[in-house]
């Protein structure tokens, strides 16, 4: 997939916006490889404070701990890139943004940090609402740039699927 | 000012990168109007995992307090956006985030959300590091990306100026 255009991303939060507002829900983001990506794109939206609280970029260890409230032995049983603590961060961010959906997305967005088991490109996104979770596994072909941008449609595509909002 | 380009905001985060490399500092930023911008700049530079810890984009009134641990009083006799608020936002982040230097931006990047004391374009920008704090005030007039991408700018040069690498 090539990676989206400033336009389709904004389409998106538009989008994400429009279905935010309808069900009057309180969303809030925690970011690894997309490094806010994700919440600098869903507030360039005029009004987006209305229904956006707030991100974590949670790119060191200790953030993803102190702040995503992800379990440390989750984090080394599994590693930093795995389902397991996309789906802990969106919970733990859920919690510590006290909103009612929180999307997390975790991944190697390269150059660096690739192995054979977890090459560069390999990207966890989950959601958590008051439903339960969902958690998708993607491996991007970009570069670090590219791999940023397509996970972040990737986060805001998923919110909108659980929304019911995604177009036809 | 006219808002930066992309390459230009990249160029700046390059500069950030080298000069918090050559000091051995740990930086992280809290973002209010930019909504996560500044970080996703930072980290578009790979290897930027070695000095950036992390964010908090605190767009909500309660991220404010409780994750950058900016006292209600503050918020309650200055409003959101505000020196004294700037200032705390990065003092509470530094300790949150468990970082060296923390940057905070807070301002109204429009297009609502203005008032004849706080115009559109009103935007904050702190720093705290061991040696204390800064803050700077400016007021853009550009549209709500734009406002954002000129804050972003403002927030990565402070850092650089604190650091002692701002390119002459």
């Amino acid at each position: 997939m090539p990676p989206p255009t400033d336009e389709e991303l904004l389409d998106l939060a538009r989008l994400l916006g429009a279905a935010c507002r309808e069900r009057g829900v309180r969303l809030g983001t925690v970011e690894s490889c997309t490094g806010g990506l994700v919440a600098h794109v869903i507030t360039e939206v005029p009004g987006s404070s209305d229904y956006f609280a707030g991100a974590l970029v949670t790119y060191a260890y200790e953030a993803k701990v102190a702040l995503a409230e992800v379990p440390p032995d989750v984090l080394g049983a599994h590693g930093a890139v795995s389902a397991q603590v996309a789906k802990a961060m969106a919970e733990g961010a859920r919690h510590t943004l006290g909103v009612d959906i929180a999307v997390a997305v975790t991944g190697v967005a390269g150059p660096d940090g690739g192995t054979a088991a977890k090459p560069v490109g390999l990207t966890y996104v989950a959601i958590a609402d008051p439903h339960g979770d969902d958690v998708r596994r993607f491996t991007w072909d970009s570069d670090r740039s590219g791999n940023k941008r397509v996970s972040a449609a990737a986060a805001l595509g998923l919110v909108l699927e659980r929304l019911g909002g995604t177009p036809a």
